[in-house]
């Protein structure tokens, strides 16, 4: 039932430092792709099919929270998250508000801390697709019924029975 | 398509007079329901189907966001805010990570930054329920295709027809 490839992580940070040690970090139980700017994150959006988005806030140009805002419209299933070094209680409301996060992680994090944050996020992901995915199979099993319902009224009209009436 | 009754909203706080402003402010758009403690609250969570729970943080005995978290995990689909006067930014971590809260807003508020964020919530809780509501729908469609099959089946064994195979 689950998908068994891996949930593909973006992590966007201006510190290319910081994007590689999650890389290394999680690459064996996530895809991870990087980009050092909220541009290059939202083009790689755009390309690649990612599930779970975790942004710094501080950024030249574009705010993590200003990204986040942004996929959330474009990517509503992709379960963003924001992190940041500053106590910066103005940009972590503007993140629930505008962003609608689900997670939040204080800059130095542990590594566990960060496993345990990105696989509840991933966990968050399967539920909110899981739906998607049961409406699929059951619009599935109409089409089958459909088709089976067809093929008996033709049966029905070769054997002479009365017009078909449900 | 979409349920035409009020959205029921409870506000949790402590003081008697926010539950009473909240109350007459919303009254008209929403059933508004209150209660001065996070046990009171969770006690009518438990008998009334309440929509959007918004909860001060600062309450004694159990916080906001303590009640926050155990209605997620109880009542997940009940969409979550917080509000605070204080600037009590671990309380509004925790209530990200662990309330997973859709909104938060700052006391003294506007009413209609009230309105608003109700109204967000209200529309959250709408698109939350939309596939539930409309899973029970294809299930109805695939209880009638089903019995129109058996009928169908009926008839062709009646009128002498090969066995019925899909």
């Amino acid at each position: 039932m689950k998908p068994t490839a891996k949930h593909c992580l973006l992590i966007v940070d201006d510190e290319p430092n910081v994007c590689d040690s999650v890389h290394d970090l999680l690459r064996r139980e996530f895809r991870v792709l990087k980009a050092n700017s909220a541009q290059e994150g939202y083009r790689i959006m755009q390309e690649e099919e990612v599930h779970i988005v975790m942004s710094d806030q501080r950024m030249s140009q574009i705010t993590g929270v200003e990204l986040l805002a942004k996929v959330k419209s474009k990517y509503p299933r992709a379960v963003r998250m924001l992190f940041t070094g500053f106590a910066d209680l103005e940009s972590i409301i503007a993140a629930i508000n505008q962003g609608h996060i689900f997670g939040f992680l204080k800059k130095p994090w542990q590594p566990e801390e960060l496993e345990g944050a990105v696989r509840l996020a991933a966990e968050e992901y399967d539920r909110l697709t899981e739906a998607a995915r049961e409406r699929e199979e059951l619009l599935d099993v109409i089409g089958s019924l459909q088709r089976r319902v067809t093929a008996l009224e033709s049966q029905v009209q070769r054997l002479g029975g009365p017009s078909a009436t449900s």
